[in-house]
């Protein structure tokens, strides 16, 4: 019964940082939180942002030659913070409706040959996965996978960087023409060494194209070393950034953007627009398709900035893994709960499992208590998530109901 | 001097008709609009409706057991809205980003050989004209036009089917694969015979495929003869129908999704979203990728319903042509003015050219007065739209201030 009154106090907060930013989240105000990694509360003044901007559209526009310039402004101002997000010059970035978008727009193009190899993790989400088997169904490509969820749970974070570089060299083969690799695994929560793998990807004579899904790592973990690296650096606004949702993006490698031909062309993709003849843009554009919701634009810039406003990225990230340290911690402590992770974790994500407690009631039991995570299906588990706005009550408060769902 | 005067006059409506749905549209209160072709503008209670799911999702979400009936609520009351004015199945239907993601994610995955011939209609978007030359690049597919543009400059419209038809049976090689044509041209305004279309290419032996583009058509015509007929009938929420940028959809013929494979894969293209071994939805939905902003479903369906009130397909597409005709006819009546058409229009598209006025600076000049109309580039002409909210003062401001243009 305390359980249900620790839930609905955390607006109390017992931490002065988190309130900050909570205190502008509605999603905040009548739940005990923990699905960050699925979506994140969108701050009232980004929803005020999005709104903001559809009147200004309708007041100079909406088809006008007054209102281009705000068009143009509030496109180039979001490209340019999603482009110092991830350290690298805005022609890299692509402004795409999801994750997905942007993993698969860019994929599609490139040069495939009969008989490349694209070789998968593992730990990938099913879409990406889907779409690269039916990339090789068309191109009579082949598939392999990159096995790292057991390294995960059995080797040291510090250790991870070694093992995993064995791993892919022991996976790589004279065909490979593709790594899809996540940067924060979705289901066991393990950082992967983005960087160290675009260097040895160099290295192999096919020089292999390194598609990273960022759908986990922007918005919660200093991301510039591995989007500078990859080919193709996937991320969507509406889960960590706490933008609104259909808005993402893609920090494109420029051998990319010399060999990458576009597939959902529109407008946008050509230099000029009302020819189809023109050429592809040069930059990132040329994966931009068509008419887009600008107003979202105007909303997750509101976003990324109240997120800034929270401190440095590394700051940020140093509250997210406080709130996840003690989450597993309490987890690790308590007989019949398994961490995925054996040390806690390197970022926001904690999964775990229950025995003797099956995965879906465990997420219903705890949702009428007014406590969300999720499940995951592969691995069976369930996973909660703590951003820089999770209050040590809230974890408090999980720990507790967790513990009295063990048998 | 007048002619300012009298655009800023026009919420003094003359016409009753006209006012219900114009009062409710901000974008229409401080200038002359002509660019429904372009974007329509957004009704307040649309918007309203947009921040109201953003609320809602906020308050039991965003990513909760709570959250889904409402998502799913709002997918299949908007999915069964747009069924219904394409006179289709719901399964029939799948949202798209845009219009052109609606005609390219079909396209993309239909079983194309070599040497497959893409006929396409010299009136087309570049937009998808581009798209449909990338994919007979990768394809090895040969591409082919259907004129239209003259026979719609000097062929009556009762004679137009006819004419239409004859061309196409010229065209049709024993190779032709596809066909891509607009329901209303996006230049000259026309009507193109679609269900006839598609029943001549039906008795073809290879039984083309046939995409219409249905961006002018959706919300201005009544569309379920031709979304029945079509392979793919791909529409946008942002041009007639004044709904939110950034959503359409597309109708889909059985056989197309019997036969065609989806292209951008994500979780919502998956019969098990958490499986990537899992078969395609059977349904439109296979065409879907990833996370969509769901508000905007709210906003284009409350939109539609705005529409609906105002009357009939038939009536809306009549007051639409009332404002069309007697533009048409002021304009008629310019020397050195010459309509592309040379009858009044069946629909809200009046596209022109002005002896010795270049189109750029014309529409730059009627701009400065604050009224509103565009330029196109094939044929280079102006081009000003009527809506069922266009005021008889409105079209008498654009005539004269047209007049005024000319030397």
């Amino acid at each position: 019964m305390w359980l249900a009154i620790l839930g609905i106090a955390t607006n109390a907060s017992t931490n002065a940082n988190a309130s900050r930013f909570r205190d502008l989240c509605p999603a905040l105000a009548n739940k005990t939180y923990f699905n960050y990694g699925g979506q994140g509360p969108l701050p009232t003044p980004s929803l005020e942002a999005i709104t903001a901007s559809w009147r200004t559209i309708q007041e100079l526009g909406p088809f006008t030659t007054d209102v281009w310039p705000f068009i143009e402004q509030e496109t180039s101002r979001l490209r340019r913070s999603l482009a110092s997000w991830c350290g690298v010059g805005p022609h890299r970035i692509a402004l795409t409706e999801n994750v997905t978008s942007g993993c698969v727009l860019p994929l599609w193009g490139l040069p495939w040959e009969e008989g490349d190899e694209l070789l998968i993790s593992d730990c990938e989400h099913p879409g990406v996965v889907a779409a690269c088997q039916e990339l090789a169904r068309r191109h009579n490509l082949t598939l392999a996978t990159l096995p790292v969820l057991e390294l995960c749970q059995f080797t040291a974070q510090r250790d991870l960087e070694g093992a995993v570089l064995e791993q892919l060299q022991t996976c790589l083969k004279p065909r490979t023409r593709l790594l899809v690799l996540s940067h924060l695994l979705w289901n066991t929560g393990s950082v992967m060494p983005i960087a160290a793998v675009a260097q040895h990807l160099q290295a192999h004579p096919q020089q292999p194209w390194l598609l990273v899904d960022a759908a986990q790592s922007m918005g919660s973990l200093p991301v510039a070393e591995a989007a500078q690296a990859a080919d193709i650096y996937a991320f969507t606004g509406h889960k960590w950034c706490c933008g609104p949702e259909g808005l993402g993006g893609v920090a494109l490698s420029e051998r990319l953007l010399d060999h990458g031909q576009p597939t959902l062309i529109g407008w946008r993709s050509l230099e000029q627009e009302s020819s189809a003849g023109s050429s592809w843009h040069r930059d990132g554009r040329r994966f931009e398709v068509a008419t887009s919701c600008v107003p979202l634009f105007s909303g997750l810039r509101q976003s990324l900035e109240l997120l800034s406003a929270e401190g440095s990225e590394t700051e940020r990230l140093e509250r997210i893994r406080q709130g996840s340290q003690q989450l597993w911690q309490n987890l690790q402590a308590l007989p019949g709960c398994r961490t995925l992770l054996s040390e806690p974790p390197p970022a926001g994500l904690v999964s775990f499992r229950l025995e003797g407690v099956e995965t879906a009631q465990a997420v219903e039991a705890l949702g009428q208590a007014g406590l969300w995570i999720r499940r995951l299906d592969s691995p069976d588990c369930l996973r909660a998530c703590t951003h820089l706005c999770t209050l040590p009550t809230e974890i408090e408060a999980l720990s507790a109901a967790v513990s009295e769902l063990l048998p």
